[in-house]
C-alpha cells in the first residue's frame, strides 16, 4: 500500500481550513490558546475518548454531539482542562454554540476539547472574545497555527499529512496532536485531531480509528497518568471523490493503513516530546504468547520508571527490562527471553535465554546515548508482536511537574 | 489490644541472634553486605514472595525450603540480586548449605534472600569467605548490624520491635526491612525479616503474615516497579511460652495486631526512605465502593508520577489526585468526592463534590511543605477504607537510578 508523506497538517485534505489565536487563557500574550478546524463541506466523524472515570466536560459534550456520526468543526483551547468544574458542561456547550454561530453550522456539528490545568473554572468570556478573531483567521494555511494553539508543555509542534489512492482518486489525511505529560496508554491518550477528504461512512471511520488507536496512541506512555481529557477524532468530508467506503474492503484497508501511518508518526512525536525527555524509547516485543500479551509487555517496559531512568543515564541495565516484563501481569517463561539494545550507533545483545551475557559496556553506552533507542525483546514463545513508544525520565520531568499549576 | 514499642529489632524476641559483615560483594570495605539471623530453638516460619514472573533464584529456593513450614535462619546478601543468572539457583542453594554448616542445622532450615543488581553473577566465593566471620559474630546485639547489611540505596536503617501479651505471657516481635527503589505494591514488596518468640503454628503464622502484608507492604509504592526479589518472612520460635496459637482465636487477633504494628512501621519507613524522597505521602481513602476499591484507589494516588512531583513542588494540584483516582480501574461517581490535604501545619479542603473550591494557596503550600503529608479522600459512596504510603518524586530519584549499575 502506497502512502506518501506530504507537507502541512489538518489543511492538507481538500476543503479544510484552520486557525489558532490567543484568546486570553494563557498569560503569555504570544501563546496561542484557542484552535479551530473547519470542513467547508458536510462530513462524517469518529472519536475515541479517555477511559478515565473522571472525564472532563468537553468529553461528555463531544460524545453527545457525535452520536449521529457527523461533525464539521473542532474547537479546542489549551491552558485549562475544563475538568472537575461545577459549570464545566455548560461552558463546553457554550464553546460549541459560539463556534457554531461563527461558522453558521449547528452546535451539534462541533467537536469540543480542552487541555491544561484540572479544576480551575474556564472563563467563557475568553472564548467569547476570541471566537470572531478565530473564525476570521480560518485559512488553508492555518493548520500549523492550530497545532501551536493546542500545545501546553509540548516543545515541538506535532503535525503530519499523507497522500494515498482510493479507487483511483488521490486522498489525503492530515493530523495534529498535542501531548507531553499525563500521557499513558489507556485510551486515545492526549489530543489528536485528524482530517481527511476521503469518503467513508461514520461507522467505517469509527472502526478504522479504533483499530489504529489501539496500536498507536494506546501504545505510548510518558508518565503512566491517563488524562481526564484524552481524545482522538477524525473528520472525513469526502471531497476526494472516491467511492464511499461502507464496508471492510480493500479501500478500507488502504485508508486504515494511511491513518495508521499518520498516528504512528504523531504517537512517536508525542513520546519523543515527553515532558523532560531526552530520548525516544521504542520497545519491540516479538514471539510473545499472544497479541494482547505482547502489547501489555511492551507497554510495561516503556512505562517502567527504572527503565526510563536507566535510559536517561545511558546505562544498559537490562535486568530492569526483565523485571518490567515480569510484573506486567502476563504469564511467560523468562528462560526463553532475549534482550537487545539498538540505535543508530549499532546493536548489542545483553541477555540470552533469560540470563546475562558478557557485552561491551562502552559499545552499549554509545548505543544508549543516541536520541532514539530500540529495546528489542524476542520472547521465543508465541506469535504475539507489539511496539510501544516512551521516553526517558529526566530531572526536567520533575522540574516541569513540580510546579506546573502555580 | 496492647502493643508497646521496645528497643532493638530482630533480636528483641527471646532466642534470636543476628550479625552483619562485609564479605566483598560491595566495593566499599565499610559497607556490610551479608546478614544472618538465627533462632537458637527450632521454629515455625512463613513467607510471602514477589508476584513478578521473573523471580530471583533465592525466591525459588526459599519457597522450597519453607514447604514444611519450618526454618531457623535467614541469610541475605546485598549488592547483587542473584536474579537472571544461569547459575542462580545453584548459588542460592550453596548459600543455604554454607549457612547451615556454620550453624549446624539442615540447609532446608535456611531462608535465603538477595538484593541488588539484576543479571550479574553472584560469586559464591564472597559468601564462602564471609560465612565463618558472620557466624562468629552472631549475638543478641547484632540485629542492627544485620539491618545495615541488607541495605542498598536505603539511607535509613529500618528496624522495630514490639512487646505484647498472649495467654498471660509476654511475647515480642522484631523486624528489619530494606527497600528504597523498585518498590511497588504487588506482593511482599521489598525484603522484610521478622522474628517472634510467640508460639504459633506455621499455618496460623502464614495466615497472619498474608493478612498483614496485604494492608501494609502491599500498600506502599516508590516507583511502580515490583522487584524480582521481594520477600517478607517471619520466624516464630515459641520461647515466650504462650499456649501455641493453632486457630483464629483471640490470641491470633492479638498476634496479628502486633505484627501489623511492626509492618506498618516498616512500610512507612520504606516509603519515607524512597529513592530521592523528601516527603512521605499517606493517602487515606474513605467511603469507597468496597474495600478492594479503596485499596486500588489509594494505591493509584500514591503511585501517580504527577501527584508525586506535585508534592515534591509543594503544589496543591488536587486535579491530579482526581485524575489518578479516575484511571485506577474502579467505577465510581466523581461528583461525590472530597479531597483534603493535611500535615503538621494544618488541614485544607481543596475539592468538594468533585469540583474545586477556593482555598488559601499560601496555607496549602505550608501544609505541603511538611515532611509527612496526608491526602484524605472522603468518597461518600460506600464503606471501603484503605491507607497507602508513598513518597514524592525528586531530582534525586532520577539521579540515583540514572546510573545505579555502573
Amino acid at each position: 500500500m502506497d502512502v506518501e508523506q506530504v507537507p502541512d497538517g489538518v489543511c492538507a485534505p481538500r476543503g479544510f481550513v484552520a486557525a489558532g489565536v490567543h484568546c486570553g487563557i494563557a498569560t503569555r500574550q504570544d501563546k496561542n490558546d484557542l484552535a479551530l478546524i473547519f470542513s467547508k463541506a458536510e462530513a462524517t466523524a469518529a472519536a475515541v475518548y479517555t477511559r478515565n472515570e473522571v472525564k472532563a466536560a468537553p468529553v461528555f459534550v463531544t460524545q453527545a454531539n457525535l452520536n449521529d456520526g457527523r461533525a464539521r468543526a473542532v474547537i479546542c483551547n489549551s491552558g485549562n482542562a475544563n475538568a472537575c468544574n461545577a459549570d464545566g458542561e455548560q461552558v463546553a456547550l457554550e464553546m460549541c454554540a459560539l463556534a457554531a454561530k461563527a461558522l453558521n453550522i449547528a452546535p451539534q456539528e462541533v467537536i469540543v476539547a480542552s487541555t491544561g490545568v484540572i479544576g480551575q473554572r474556564l472563563d467563557i468570556n475568553h472564548i467569547k472574545n476570541g471566537v470572531s478573531k478565530l473564525s476570521a483567521a480560518l485559512s488553508e494555511a492555518g493548520g500549523s497555527d492550530a497545532a501551536h494553539a493546542i500545545m501546553t508543555t509540548d516543545t515541538a509542534v506535532k503535525e503530519i499529512a499523507v497522500s494515498f489512492t482510493l479507487s483511483g482518486k488521490e486522498c489525503k489525511i492530515g493530523g495534529i496532536a498535542k501531548g507531553s505529560g499525563m500521557i499513558h496508554p489507556n485510551m486515545a491518550t492526549m489530543l489528536a485531531f485528524l482530517t481527511t477528504d476521503a469518503a467513508i461512512s461514520s461507522e467505517m471511520l469509527q472502526k478504522a480509528l479504533s483499530g489504529v488507536v489501539r496500536n498507536t496512541f494506546n501504545m505510548i506512555s510518558v508518565d503512566g497518568d491517563t488524562s481526564t481529557n484524552d481524545m482522538a477524532c477524525v473528520i472525513a468530508n469526502g471531497l476526494a471523490g472516491n467511492a464511499e467506503i461502507t464496508e471492510e474492503n480493500e479501500d478500507f484497508e488502504a485508508f486504515s493503513f494511511a491513518l495508521m501511518y499518520c498516528c504512528i508518526y504523531l504517537a512517536r512525536m508525542m513520546a519523543k516530546d515527553g515532558e523532560g525527555a531526552t530520548r525516544l524509547i521504542e520497545c519491540v516485543v516479538d514471539g510473545a504468547p499472544g497479541e494482547d500479551a505482547a502489547r501489555t509487555l511492551a507497554k510495561s517496559v516503556i512505562s517502567s520508571s527504572l527503565v526510563k531512568t536507566a535510559v536517561f543515564g545511558a546505562d544498559a541495565n537490562w535486568g530492569r527490562v526483565l523485571c518490567a516484563l515480569g510484573y506486567a501481569g502476563v504469564s511467560f517463561d523468562p528462560k526463553k527471553i532475549w534482550v537487545k539494545f539498538k540505535s543508530a550507533a549499532g546493536e548489542i545483545i545483553v541477555c540470552e535465554n533469560g540470563a546475562g551475557v558478557d557485552f561491551d559496556e562502552k559499545k552499549a553506552k554509545e548505543i544508549l546515548s543516541e536520541e532514539e533507542i530500540e529495546i528489542i525483546i524476542p520472547m521465543n514463545q508465541g506469535n504475539g508482536t507489539a511496539v510501544a513508544w516512551g521516553c526517558d525520565f529526566s530531572y526536567d520531568y520533575v522540574k516541569i511537574n513540580g510546579d506546573y499549576r502555580t
